[in-house]
């Protein structure tokens, strides 16, 4: 067999929300077979970390079906607009440089029909823009903490909140920073209980995470 | 001020359980000092990685109000025995060497009247036994995938579960396995989607999150 | 002395194939002089990690000489085409991104007139790719596993399949993946025995190492 | 359920020998239980990384069920002793440190009825070991090749002997040793074609890689 | 010339504080040469990283010359009782397990006569415990803030102070901390602008620190 | 909440120097929102890391009230002109391609009225080059030294200097340079007692570092 | 002080050869007062790492004094050709991607009137290669061995050279290579004893090296 | 063939100096049958990394004929005790710390009848140490720096001597010291032109390249 692509159409139904395509490290050609693949089942896919280049040499037809949003370099395939139905997940940054990947956090829940609460900038070096913000977050089911370089928010933030609190380390900063895995190893080694992790820069599995935790609610389990 | 000890007895109420004592790299004489400090107000107090040499180390008259397992490293001190109130829980291992971490997830659940189901030693070397109990696996609201190694079993699950899947890395293995290092960024680099992940051998963080997950199924929030 | 090149032309003799020329880090006028001693020589040369750009930079002669590849970056210089020989051979990957280097493998085995069986985008977070072309996969003398980011793949295969599973460990992917080391030791850490790897993205060496398994077979040894 | 143990008893017919139980990060107890296990089963089982203390500590019934070897600190469970049936492979290190990896090796091979020729401390700081040996050891259809620290062994063997050529990277050394990280890099980037590697000091895997080589030469498979 | 011994008896003059000796690395044979080399020349000696083991195994009349204190692993040779003449400078841990890296840098001062304040157990997880005391600590010249893990407390103490602050990582911890790395890179990376670090573990350093900044008030300097 | 930027009006009045933006990993409108932000406050900005490409992006008005620096890559946003009223800073580097860097300490410091001596070029391969100026840095309150490679100089420089010495490593060099990694290890693992370090390349912090110690002297605090 | 530039003149005499100025890392406007300073003292400058770009952007007056060399990026500044008048030097590489740091050595060895031998792309994936010269190279007082990837040439030549042999790891391969640190740590965890290293890339200290072993032969010392 | 051990007799021949044991990593038995293997052969060898529980530990008979040191953990075997005949070498270290490791070079010179100076504890951090000493330190034809945490030593010694400088890492040092590797890479990243480097705490290696350089003085080589 000499088929190049597979896609997991069966991912809704086992675990609530569709495959996504990672485009970064596939090619223009590739990319295009999948959305070709996509539109012949009538599949929705989310394209992530599509950036302006590879978006901009994709064949046109296939360009127009796609809503793409260049600061978190995302694309809605073939997806219908809909209202939101969900709530329940805050996005939280420390600084600015952390957006795109609150963005990508944001179009994943927007695909899924979540509209999320957005509190940006907030790091700790100036303690009181958190403090101020910190009974507004608390009262959310799951807390996307998005930070970069020494990432003590989300530290500090699952010491106030009570629902599932999703670390999100960036590549954002410089030199001791490692691209990102100082955030990330802080954020593990953190001192407060049940702060979990994704990859760097990872808005989009976070989302997914906190889609895991939300949806379960409504599951039936026997005693 | 001199005074070495300052418990966070407000935890309880902010985040939903309480304040844990990491015994690992505490003097015997703290630790005593921090269970006196719990005993003067009636705080019970969970304590993780006391080793077998330091609770016998312990102030006999302390060392008897401590429900001790030495298998999971684990103490409930001043803790009153109380029939588990809420399931939803599953704890799983790919091996018998990963059970120490997932006996103390298992007791961090129990500490605060969770009973998990348990499923050990299910590694995908031999996916059969995966496959066979996944199913069951599947119909938790959290699962909590334990493995060292190359775990693959917390992406193996993560595609098949639609709840939240926390995956634990350990320190089992030589060489590659890095300490569970390996383990670690193998599943923050999972293709998997919102599989999350806490510090290696961390049972107790695990259990946490799960906790949040759950609980916060119940607070309300206004649309 | 100063010539700068010296082919290993005994190299075919000795151990069953032809030096290959790793293009990476040679001047294009470096490369061309191994094709003209190659050319002196009547060696047929496989290159390897010729990217298009030095491609379109060699002399238009010699390149009118090569059967060039983009997607693999190999050429073939100074090879008659021959029908492939030899099977036995599968070439599996877990996402479309690994292909360049599954192409490369392929080329490989071309070169040395083997046909191999190519299986693609079976990644093991939709694990039924897997299973429905497990039974296939298993009935070859030897398998080339590639998989990046947690290489989870090579390792469920090795369990299934009772020939030389050679793991090809890949740099897609970001963050945690951290450029394919992590996919590198997840294989070397795997649970599955006798699991062997090669280096990052190199589908030569995994194709030269199934060669290896393939032709001792047929090999007189005293008992 | 909570038992702690699932031997996969079918890995022998699936891909040709059995489980084997990796001993270190198990404790007594549940060895014990892993061979009662395979006692109840009528399997024999192959013990790797059974140091000399945990096998004092075992049940004396048990124990003397058990064939020890302290060198390779492995033990054959209700394995009955047989006359080796197969040969083909070599087993080569470059020190003498080295060895308890390649007795790892050969203990392995032979509870798989093998029969290795060993050929011990032919590192190239003293070329003339090796070449003088060179000539044997490429008449074998897979060699096992052994080194620590800077690891040129298996390179140069790779580019002498024609069959499948297996590094296994040993701890020996120190300082920029690494622990054996050095060495398996060091066989990871080498330049001798189709070299490939296992995990550190894992002389177990080196030998199922072997076996998975040579049992595949008499496995029918179309054209 | 085969003296092992040069101590650098100049440096009290030239830069404020005299020299100490890190015992951890030296031969009790070495640090009792050493200590009699400073009897002879009157010198007091400032020990750092003396264990228990190595004090209890120094010739007892130099041991009787030694103030030790086994909490930081410091003693004080040849150095007179006296009052503490300078303070501004605040000691600040964020758990119980980061106190004898305290204790060292508390000695240090008080081996030159300072008297610091010491502020324990306050680390960002519960945060209250935090900005209950930060108008306290942001009074002195020079705050020393040690803390593990995520090490999150020197961040948000740079934001509050306006002194001079100093970051200690240390060592506590385990996985993702990677003894203390983790907190030191975190700091390094920190958002906070003007936070300085040590090494590891470095109480003593940091207390030269503060010093250095302490006493360079009172010198003179050309405008 | 969507509004992306919440700069620390109060950072000036709590710890004596106001907010400065790291432009680096900010985009061009994000840069420019915070500076309307900052003009609509009358607060002045000190912009970092403002490459050339960046600073010519910038809308043309907002242009012309930066004073912007190409070789520190720093930018002065509606500062009005002064004379410096601080002295007691010597920034010094080992070499030529350290310059950078100490550009940016100056400009942090030229940016909050401090004039610092400069001393270049003096790293310790010739010796006599630190040796003739030493006298003369030891004279300041408070030393930036500032080295890549091996990064000897601060650590020469603390042995002499009885203030504040403050170590920026830099990214100069190569392969085992790190990027900066070793430069910062050495000046961590420094045998000086009492050298503080910041993150590689970070110029910025180092000045106001120095601008901590040196405000902190005319401070009040209570015996 | 605010020059920038203090050249070492001194070096020559102190230790035989003169400085050489680094030219990576530094910019165009700084090589050109390196460059007019060392006019100015009529100074013979050896430049290194001067890539093509920025030889192209220096001033046409300067650049008409620079004898330059592509290959090696190097330029001899303000030297008079000369006979070579030194010998007792051998360059080896392993591969032909190792020849522009062989051609970096050699060109530091003819600013200094040593005239090298050459022998190139003998690694030992074909050994014969390396055996065929072995007696040549061994004669030579000083060798210079220039490897990648594993690097297993220099530990080989080590143990057939009596003289002192210089190890040179390069940045050649990918993945495990690591950039050269593979080779590096390779090389210093060699079992062939007295190899030593420099650092990756760096054919300029290693002819240094080379240049001190053989100055030293003529110096006179009592015994 | 079975046999463990394989000397490079030759060696002494081929390189001027015999084969070398390092003993760590060896068992007590594989000792003693290198040691019966030089007494049949009438070689004397020379044991490094030999502790003092294995030398306590071996054959009475053996160890009578071990000239042993335990500072430096080596033995001479079979060696007749001769008048040092050469000179030309010095040993200096940073520390006391770094005295074994200077012992280990002293005693491999030592039995090879070189006889160094040797001048100890003058790290940098009290500047006057090395510049009393260097003068002596610079008339000699090879010099062996010892140095470890940041390890200054090397390239400020490198800066002012003509002959071959060897640094040696050392393993001193805790945190950022990284055992040795800090110290490692800042030699190799060093300023000082042509300073080599060897394995950490190599004292044995260091000698053997001293050796090499001053041996190969003698050597005719055509000009």
């Amino acid at each position: 067999m000499d088929s190049e692509i597979l896609l997991d159409h069966g991912r809704q139904e086992r675990i609530g929300f569709g495959e996504a395509i990672l485009c970064q490290g596939k090619s223009v050609q590739q990319i295009e077979a999948i959305l070709a693949d996509g539109s012949d089942c009538g599949a929705a896919l989310f394209l992530t970390r599509l950036d302006a280049e590879n978006h901009g040499a994709l064949d046109a037809g296939m360009r127009s079906q796609i809503d793409y949003d260049p600061v978190s370099r995302t694309g809605f395939f073939n997806r219908e607009p809909a209202q939101p139905r969900h709530s329940g997940v805050c996005i939280v940054t420390a600084g600015t440089s952390d957006i795109p990947v609150a963005r990508e956090a944001e179009r994943t829940l927007a695909f899924n029909h979540f509209a999320p609460e957005l509190v940006f900038d907030i790091g700790v070096a100036g303690l009181w823009r958190l403090t101020e913000r910190a009974g507004d977050i608390a009262r959310h089911k799951a807390v996307i903490a998005i930070a970069g370089m020494d990432a003590a928010l989300p530290t500090v933030l699952a010491g106030l909140v009570p629902g599932l609190v999703i670390g999100v380390p960036t590549s954002t900063g410089y030199g001791a920073a490692r691209g990102g895995e100082t955030a990330l190893m802080a954020m593990l080694a953190s001192c407060a209980p049940g702060l979990v992790t994704v990859n760097i820069d990872n808005g989009y599995g976070a989302a997914c995470a906190a889609m895991r935790a939300l949806q379960s609610a409504g599951k039936g389990l026997a005693p």
